[in-house]
């Protein structure tokens, strides 16, 4: 595994060796789940209906005005009005801005604004990313994701601009064009909240961004940096565990030159007979304890995939565990079992080959060969993964074989900027709530300091990927809550000022 | 008349009925002229040359990834460093956005940059907008204008994403990245720095928006405002001066209708032989009333046409000079020579079916079709000009007729809002300096109040379309040397503050 590409958030962490040789796109490492409920969702479902489904007609394409770019499809967004204060007395409007995948999945694992909706007699709705879920322009899946000549449409601005448009004519249709609107985003979506707050405070008054990595472009952040957060939270947990991982690449080399070497490993990883490679065991570990890191939340999750509460704690203990023997190969696969078989449900061999995609993320290997070009995967020499380098040839390479297309890897920064964002954005803009967890790989590439008295940064030492979008436990620890509280806090002020400069203005 | 559309901030300026007749468009009022430097900056450009020319590869569309949108054309720009500091005492970099012409014709009528540049140490740059001038893609006018399918590239937020793309570009080449950037921009290219300095804050520390109207979009400014500066313009001069021209439509009117009617207004107006209508001729005269409010300039220009100092008092003089006898026709002949034929050159006859369009403004017809839908050219019964109401569906209807498509009424204010602007900015935004002569009738859609400490409002009282942004003379009133002095101080704060947060932050 000399080099790999990162290309999700969630999904596509893979070994671009095994992309090499099996370039079915996406790869994803994620075995079929039950794509269901979180627990807490679940039980929140059980209680009443979390939302009801409605579609908006969208336009294609908002910047150009060629006969193609008025074509329009059918939009996807979920409404909760339960809570809602109404219309008249200007109550406010939380909307989620979707990412990679089906809103669906997205709202029920977003606790926290229905948690706080009640507080806020708040309207909730949930937007789905266009080439996502239902919201597929051209009639369908095959026909919008055949060639570059329709995925065209898939980009962030056209994205965000959908946003605007459908809110402000929700707003006019609910006669509710003076209601505040806030907006929501975790990881990808909070980038979009963040990016949406900077370019259309007309529709929003704020954003809370969650664990959104805006600043993950050029050479803004380093493309260690990403590694180096996994490396430091194994290490945290225990030296030994770091160790036997960042040993285990070396071993699994050797062993597979032995004869009969990949055969051994496929039955100590319990990995189908019909396909393995050391390239894809590589990366089906690397994307364990990637998104483990990712997921490191406090208490038990169905995000991915079912998992305990603290997982890299987890993993390491099972890898400290002296029941395990000497074999680190056992050890290794007693720790990736927490993440891919937590539950024991999965009976059969793991599918090294599927490319099951429960979620419908697929769209992001489009947006990751044109605009979303995040320079991670390198690993420095102390990395709990192998050495290796961020090559943005091998990636445009890459892209040119998936989709005949160049990537445009300085886009985002003249479109959105990130360069010097402190000096930039110290007198511009307000109200945006940069939130990141520092087990999170992402928070590497978030906003971890304050800008300004209204661009702020909240921080949380233990937190993994969006943990306070998450819906609220019991269990959950005081850090988190405080949070959560801090978050609530400024939202309200955000409110409490927009309804004093309606009056201020008279 | 019964309906006018005004079409843009210059040349479009035409009767709908005429139009109608005469499906020619765009429709240019401008008699041939010398298409020549202004007095002064003619004076300037004997002392050395004002710019070298430059061209910028630029992407056909920066929002999507469609095998079209990779294509590319030859941006020309401008540029002077003669007053340039250098990269490395990160000197300032005056930036105008092109506007709907030919970038040459601007620059040349863009004095301000030049007299304040030494002061500055100032990089001068003047971007030329996609679609005119010589910056037209798909290798020529006749390509690029053939269709809504080429000339659907031409918008708004394309030229913005061309201006972000080609600074920073250009900085990244003169090793200047740490150079702040300040935009300029007159009329609609006043409305793009605006939009600029909000949309691309990390490409410019701010902007000087001069006679912008960006508020004349959907229902925010009255329909009736523009027309009732220009009858206030000339009302102020004198009373009798809007009564004989307001009463001059019946007047024309009527005598169109008696034999040989229609011979004698030719006659009276010099107007030649192969074409007159009522239409066309109340259009030429509402073109020379309306441009001459607009260019109400307090010192000769030859901007549009050679004009003497205050042409709006002219005028009026004209009209109630006795010398010229009783006859309405007459005097309102006399009026508008002033805009026509002030140095008398016209030896000929005024050829109102005439399209030469010397400026190359061609482009705007197409503008106002798509997105810039700005509801203007009511007149109400106390109007200068025969009463008549803003019509959406005779601009649609004309529309689909011109280029087969509709407009996007509502898209301007969703992309760069413009509803309860002090509201939405009171909090949000920064740097950007809104200069309105209140003479000009585009001010009426303008910023007239101060939003914040930052976002200013400038208005003189006695001032036209953008003169603040003219070539200083010595001629110039106290109040518009105020103005300019104002608007220096301003920049000079942002500069400062710049310079300051670059070692504040360190």
């Amino acid at each position: 595994m000399k080099t790999r590409i990162i290309l999700l958030f969630f999904f596509f962490y893979f070994a671009f060796s095994f992309a090499k040789t099996t370039p079915t796109f996406p790869f994803s490492t994620i075995i079929n789940r039950p794509n269901g409920l979180s627990a807490s969702s679940a039980k929140a479902a059980d209680n009443h209906k979390l939302y009801d489904t409605k579609y908006f007609t969208q336009i294609l394409d908002h910047f150009t005005f060629t006969p193609q770019s008025y074509h329009t499809f059918q939009q996807r967004y979920l409404i909760n009005d339960r809570y809602w204060g109404g219309a008249k007395n200007m109550a406010p409007i939380f909307v989620y801005m979707g990412n990679e995948g089906d809103i669906e999945w997205f709202t029920q694992n977003t606790g926290f604004m229905f948690d706080i909706a009640p507080h806020f007699n708040a309207l909730l709705v949930f937007i789905e990313h266009r080439f996502y879920g239902k919201s597929v322009p051209f009639g369908g899946e095959k026909e919008a994701k055949s060639s570059s000549k329709t995925l065209g449409y898939l980009s962030s601005t056209q994205v965000l601009a959908d946003y605007a448009t459908l809110i402000i004519d929700l707003k006019k249709n609910l006669t509710a064009t003076d209601s505040p609107v806030v907006v929501f985003g975790g990881s990808y979506g909070g980038m979009l909240a963040a990016w949406f707050r900077l370019k259309y405070p007309h529709v929003t008054i704020g954003a809370l961004a969650s664990s959104a990595p805006i600043l993950y472009f050029e050479n803004i952040t380093s493309p260690y940096a990403f590694s180096d957060v996994i490396t430091q939270d194994f290490r945290s947990e225990s030296e030994n565990c770091y160790k036997v991982i960042k040993g285990s690449w070396q071993l699994i080399q050797d062993i597979a030159e032995e004869s009969g070497g990949l055969e051994r490993l496929r039955k100590s990883f319990n990995i189908c007979k019909n396909y393995i490679s050391v390239g894809s065991l590589e990366g089906w570990l690397s994307t364990a304890y990637t998104y483990t890191a990712m997921t490191d939340y406090p208490t038990a999750t169905n995000f991915l995939n079912p998992m305990p509460p603290y997982p890299v704690k987890q993993m390491c203990k099972a890898i400290d565990d002296p029941n395990h023997g000497s074999d680190p190969l056992a050890k290794l696969y007693s720790a990736v079992n927490i993440y891919y078989n937590y539950t024991g449900e999965v009976n059969n061999c793991f599918d090294l080959a599927s490319s099951s995609d429960p979620h419908g993320l697929s769209g992001w290997s489009w947006q990751a060969c044109t605009e979303m070009i995040m320079p991670l995967g390198g690993s420095n020499k102390d990395s709990i993964f192998p050495a290796s380098e961020w090559d943005y040839n091998e990636r445009a390479q890459y892209c040119k074989e998936a989709f005949k297309i160049e990537p445009r890897p300085n886009w985002i920064t003249t479109e959105f900027g990130g360069h010097n964002i402190e000096r930039v954005l110290k007198r511009f803009g307000s109200n945006i709530i940069f939130f990141n967890g520092l087990r999170d790989p992402w928070s590497a590439g978030g906003v971890l300091k304050n800008i300004s008295k209204s661009l702020v940064a909240i921080i949380a030492k233990e937190g993994a990927h969006h943990v306070d979008l998450r819906f609220s436990t019991k269990e959950d620890p005081k850090w988190l809550k405080d949070v959560r509280r801090k978050e609530v806090e400024i939202i309200q002020k955000w409110i409490s000022q927009y309804y004093h400069s309606l009056t201020d203005l008279i």
